[in-house]
């Protein structure tokens, strides 16, 4: 295991990042090795819509949603994950004297998978199956790249698009992503930060934060979890099933969010 | 010098970026050790003008024109370039079989230099001071971050926005920026590829192509060339005057437009 911690924070509405670089930038200037794994849902739907290309999001029989992501919307995705909002993280970081490097997936195939032949979806109350989605799911992470660059002193800054196993620029789900990074370069901790305290029993009534959860409790977490929460969920489940040794859902609204949930403040999830 | 040569292709409508890569494709398969820059201004200017922002074009007074960037369109600017255009490159090369790796100028301070506090433009026939312009020039290279990751089997896709000494992303211009690289690791080559065969002594006209110029030519050279071209001839002097042995100017339309620029086809500008 490795004294390296992955966090991640998701791109809705309402998460401070001025709050969440001037935390990693005091853990960075005390020593912590981290890799920052970053969404951008929120800042894509404006994009869309100022694009004039609606979003238009998938639901899956299970009840996951996803972004219906065609060949155009690939492009709005990589302009603002990879483009606009990786591009300010880094920036804000490097005004902070950290020496980020921005990496979207594709880049030396960081996140790997296949791409779904087809994606299963609920429209109307029908099941359809959408086949020019360019979607898929990280399944390889090139640590060797991580390391690289955490060796020479550098602060990785992932994004989604990954790379399909054919080289093609694909959208995959960035907590699972940081689950697969977090497990690939044996993270002590996996940190998923987002505009909540933690995972609710009662969505979204905040008192109602469940404070931890053993791994063989997650299948019932999983009937808490709205929306965007239920991949957060599954990505703490797959990073604990593959080696990672403790997940904590954090509250990226605070200052101090990674630290504080370094210290066990929010949803912590453990083997 | 080392065996590396930096490749610079351009922004501009119809370049056929298939070629390029398929052309570097073939080099790296041959163990060239190569790095690319890439530009996406027309590309840049349809996002904008799609966002309602339509480009502004600031001259200064000694004919050099410039794209007029505040915040907001630094934002475009990003997306467009370290967002699609970085994206779509890599994806090219990953499709080819390249383990490319796409960069900013801000990520691992890459590109850095002072940006400008004002910048002297003429409009309407008037000068004026624009001072909210995200602007500067590359004077520092950090090679020792393409040093290891050419070292390490990867081929480095580089693209504006660079780095201010502040750590803020900046507007710089790319042609510029590739000389600054080319001197930083002693490329042996600079080939800069844009939609025209290189420079013409009467622009547009293609049977006026100059085929050699002398480093003391190169002010003589100035007056030929139009408005893009000004700066790639002032790139090619900046990395002449910087100890690069060979910058030659060749036509990215083509197919083996890098090869051929390597065989001395186009403009070859030497010390």
């Amino acid at each position: 295991m490795s004294d390296v911690i992955v966090i991640k924070v998701g791109g809705s509405a309402g998460i401070n990042y001025d709050l969440v670089c001037d935390d990693i930038a005091a853990l960075v200037k005390e020593g912590q090795k981290l890799i920052l794994v970053h969404g951008g849902s929120h800042e894509t739907n404006v994009i869309s819509e100022k694009l004039g290309k609606p979003p238009r999001i998938l639901t899956s029989p299970q009840g996951y949603t996803s972004r219906y992501t065609d060949v155009e919307t690939l492009d709005i995705f990589a302009m603002v994950y990879a483009g606009k909002m990786n591009t300010r993280i880094v920036e804000r970081l490097q005004k902070r004297g950290v020496n980020a490097v921005g990496l979207s997936g594709i880049d030396g195939r960081l996140l790997e998978g296949p791409r779904k032949a087809s994606v299963r979806a609920v429209v109307d109350g029908r099941q359809m199956l959408v086949r020019d989605d360019y979607t898929g799911k990280v399944e390889k992470v090139n640590a060797g790249l991580l390391n690289l660059l955490l060796d020479n002193g550098y602060v990785p800054i992932v994004t989604p698009p990954a790379s399909s196993t054919e080289g093609e620029a694909i959208n995959v789900d960035g907590d699972r992503a940081a689950a697969m990074i977090a497990s690939a370069i044996g993270a002590k901790q996996l940190i998923i930060l987002s505009n909540v305290p933690g995972l609710l029993r009662t969505f979204p009534d905040e008192s109602t934060l469940i404070p931890h959860i053993r791994y063989a409790g997650l299948e019932q977490a999983l009937s808490f979890a709205e929306g965007r929460m239920k991949k957060k969920v599954l990505g703490a489940s797959e990073a604990i099933a593959a080696g990672v040794k403790q997940v904590v859902f954090g509250d990226a609204r605070l200052a101090s969010c990674v630290r504080n949930a370094m210290a066990g403040k929010g949803t912590v999830i453990e083997g």
